[in-house]
Parts: structure tokens; C-alpha cells; sequence
């Protein structure tokens, strides 16, 4: 038996990382994915918070994809895998 | 009496512009939405379609905002005007 360090975002306190870089990486994503929810929350208040979680960890989770799209190309946003949805 | 010019996106033929620009700004709008409302109508697949267009047009409406938050600043999206809503 040993002790040994793990990693946790406080944004989501089950999920355990053995490597820091890697718990900076998804704490960031969900950084984004809660700001997002909240301004589509607030911009089409017809959705549930069910679906602004979802639609903002999917978009936080292709960040970079989306991030080329809003620059300046949609087409990049072809690149997403097709099987892959946020539930 | 006379003939004028006036200029349209093909993706909505409703709206007419005096300004060339202005129309191709509108048309490039409309072409992020319909490539968000496309990829966020597989990923959540809860959504409606008017869910799905009001997301769309709201964050394309507001796409400098929206790239530098997916580009590394989440908290850029807190300069959104609070006033408006996509509806």
C-alpha cells in the first residue's frame, strides 16, 4: 500500500486524473462548457439545462474546431466526428 | 420612378440591402448558423430545429466573441449584451 497524488478539477470532483496536465486540460474544457451553457441559457430560454450542458461540453470538447469556425471558416466545423454526440 | 440595386443573400431571400458589404456580412451570418444548427442538431439530438436555428444564429450573431472564447478566453462571452436575446 502507498499514498499517492491524484488530480481533480472543482468543477467536477469524481473525476481523478494521474496526470496534472492532463486534470488542467478537462477542467478547462468544462470551464468553457459552463460559460457557454450559461449565455444559451440566458439567449434561448426555451432549452433545458440538460441540453445547455450538452451542447457546451460537445462544443467545449472540439474546441478548436469551433474556435476556427467563429474565426473564420465553417466548413471546419465538417471536420467533427460523425459519430460522436454529447450524450 | 427608377431602377435600383438592391442586394440579397441566397440564403434568405426576405432581407434586402442598399449595401453590397453589408449583405455578404449577413450572408456570411447565416452560413456559421446553418453550419452550427447542423452540427449541434446531430450532437444533441434533443434539440428542435428552432432550438437548433436560434443557437446558431445567436452565437454567429456573435462570432468575435464566441472565437475568442473557444480560442482561449471563456470569459470573453461575459461581454455578451445581457439584452439580448436570440428570440
Amino acid at each position: 500500500m502507498a499514498v499517492e497524488v491524484v488530480y481533480r478539477s472543482s468543477r467536477d470532483l469524481e473525476r481523478l486524473f494521474m496526470d496534472k496536465a492532463e486534470a488542467d486540460r478537462y477542467d478547462k474544457m468544462l470551464e468553457l462548457a459552463e460559460a457557454l451553457a450559461t449565455v444559451l441559457h440566458k439567449a434561448v430560454p426555451s432549452l433545458t439545462e440538460q441540453q445547455t450542458e450538452d451542447v457546451g461540453i460537445y462544443m467545449a470538447r472540439h474546441r478548436e474546431l469551433f474556435a476556427k469556425a467563429f474565426k473564420s471558416s465553417p466548413e471546419a466545423l465538417s471536420e467533427l466526428p460523425t459519430d460522436d454526440s454529447a450524450t
